[in-house]
């Protein structure tokens, strides 16, 4: 079963706007098994909307559309489509009340233009719109199936994750899938499928496997097809348990889990606490631990070490060992963990110092060179990691893999 | 005149990827004054590419296609084109230079796959590839151009900037063109519209403006289009001299410049040093100043200070402040700007103190609310202001805004 997406928009014709709709899109009906023939972005131009769907509808059966049924734009789009499935506009009552209720929420007068977003084709299905004015219509002509939803991201999302997505698996009877993503830090995608070679050779004919690396991280999928969802669901099971025991100390998690939330997590459930000291890092660590709400709970803060007076002055790193070792070494790491830790009395302690690069390297220690340092109440220690030439790269691996090492530590004293 | 682009990817297909260099292409051909009328995303399926190609040649004067042109699919797709432009595969000895110092430089041996890709279409003009093994190809079908680029963003943009841009100019003989970004901060784009309404009502027809906004941040984008470039800078020039008297207070740099480089710079430039004390920012001010190669030129370091008691002991905020004015507060924030300053003996500070969200507002203090100081060799000064209820845009919201005092403190002192 192949689908296809049109998106309706000038904003991305111009390159102003990145197409992340058709890309979510696409890896949802992906996750249900429905390939995707082929991506089209169409200008707001009745003409060429409708060659577009003629287009697509001989290629697949089911065709979802995004965007154009902006307030201002909603005229033409839907009048495009009540012309194509040959039908008329009606005021739809529901769909009226949710505007109102918008409107009302916001304190905002309900202005003419979205008075006629209530108006909807005469003979389509309605999902309404608890986040946006626009509603979701469900057509159907010659067997195929059209939905056509808002171009806003959220109100998108929102309204496939409520609606359309059952909607496809009641009306297009798909197979029963399972889907398990297995999440790894510390080795790339090359390594890791030479590590797991024979695990994937031997996994059934109906379970799949996808590697999706970004920096740090690989995350490999497995999804199942078949007709009983319990039987999938014991299989990927079985198969992740067999991972677990082949890189069991590469897995830290699954499917949409951060490290910085499993930290965060961890930390809160022992009433621990965390404080950071950035050299090379420079407040990433700390800014992706701050992204999660009630992280003041567990985190009392960090220095951020950018010289060497602060290194000293601050986190009571030795001069003699800046000076002899340099201040991206493993004596220094360890002074600076220890240091945060002692300096902000916390349980745990993390410590980055390294070369980001592009500038700054030397042959015995190239742009990459990372030292990563973790205290805990018992325990100091630091591990070097040699990185790429990338400054961007290199501050989110090195935050990446502190965060794992932290993560693990954390782990090894419950 | 039109253009069109299309992918080549089963990797966007699956949702894995998202198209940004559509977005990219689409936007360069715009500032040329080139039209997208469609972009698509296909299948890397001869049939497909086929009916893509005839299909864009229909609308469009110039199709650039992405994609297809890897090792293992370069046959599929170059042979599909050799097919559309009735030609065949020969060695071209300068792709295979190219790709034999590609492999010697790594020191990989090179496959007989790669050795495969120096082979190109008879008739077409190609474009070497200086950063990849896959070159570029120009072809002219009835009047029509069609460019194929490999798919990897770097290699594509790379051969873009360095040959494809000036062949279309060249060829298409467009118009002459001159852009220029005003980066405003400070205000939304609705009230910014407002204030400039007289001028942008005022700007000759041959100049468009476009609205670019961000968290924090509006780019005002001018477009000059016409026959001698000389006369279109000098025009845009005095309009961005008339822009700069209405608006002085919110414009901080133009075109690819970013707040951060500007501070840096300024810094830099003046021998003065920074340091940050960042509570509800978490680090992200830090983050932006250390992305910039060279920041530990100017930056010493900062304490992210997520505990009062870090506030307290570390940078002596008084604990009676907290207790009575809370620490999202005019005293707290000035005490925390003052207290890094003298601590890490820069000559600069900058502190921020708010509630992100989404839970810690009160109905005093509601999410969003922001207090931001600066502290100079001889002032400190803080301003209060309300965001919105989104954590992760107020983190933005709050860093853009303190970024941008410290830059108009900087320049006072000057």
């Amino acid at each position: 079963m192949y689908a296809e997406i049109i998106s309706i928009g000038d904003e991305i014709l111009i390159g102003q706007v990145v197409n992340t709709n058709s890309a979510w899109l696409a890896e949802q009906l992906n996750l249900l098994g429905i390939k995707i023939a082929q991506i089209t972005v169409v200008a707001d131009i009745p003409a060429n909307i409708i060659k577009s769907l003629d287009d697509a509808s001989i290629r697949a059966d089911l065709i979802l559309i995004t965007g154009g049924l902006g307030p201002t734009k909603d005229d033409r789009t839907k009048q495009t489509l009540c012309k194509y499935f040959n039908t008329k506009l009606v005021l739809n009552n529901d769909v009226y009340e949710d505007i109102e209720k918008f409107f009302a929420i916001r304190g905002i007068p309900i202005t003419e233009l979205n008075r006629k977003q209530a108006e909807v084709p005469e003979n389509c299905k309605i999902f309404r719109n608890k986040t946006g004015t626009a509603p979701g219509m469900w057509f159907e002509k010659n067997g195929k199936v059209f939905v056509s939803m808002p171009g806003v991201p959220f109100e998108m999302k929102e309204m496939m994750r409520k609606y359309v997505l059952a909607e496809i698996t009641n009306h297009f009877k798909t197979e029963a899938i399972f889907h398990k993503t297995i999440l790894t830090q510390g080795k790339g995608e090359s390594f890791l499928s030479d590590l797991i070679e024979e695990w994937e050779t031997n996994l059934p004919d109906f379970i799949k496997l996808a590697y999706l690396p970004s920096p740090g991280i690989v995350r490999l999928r497995l999804s199942a097809y078949g007709k009983e969802k319990s039987k999938l669901i014991s299989e990927v099971e079985k198969q992740v348990e067999k991972l677990k025991n082949i890189i069991p100390e590469f897995i830290y998690g699954y499917d949409n889990e951060t490290l910085e939330e499993i930290v965060g997590n961890l930390l809160k459930s022992k009433n621990k606490t965390l404080s950071i000291a950035e050299s090379c890092t420079g407040g990433y660590i700390s800014h992706k631990i701050t992204g999660i709400s009630g992280s003041s709970d567990y985190f009392a803060g960090a220095v951020i070490c950018y010289s060497n007076d602060v290194k000293i002055n601050e986190l009571g790193v030795s001069p003699v060992n800046i000076e002899k070792q340099g201040a991206v070494s493993e004596e220094v790491v360890i002074e600076m963990a220890k240091g945060v830790k002692e300096k902000l009395k916390t349980d745990y302690a993390v410590a980055t110092s390294g070369i980001a690069g592009p500038t700054g390297g030397t042959d015995k220690k190239p742009i990459g060179t990372t030292w990563i340092a973790i205290a805990s109440p018992h325990n100091v220690f630091a591990q070097k990691f040699l990185f790429g030439n990338n400054r961007e790269r290199n501050i989110q691996r090195a935050s990446i893999t502190a965060l794992n090492m932290l993560r693990k530590e954390i782990l090894k004293n419950i």
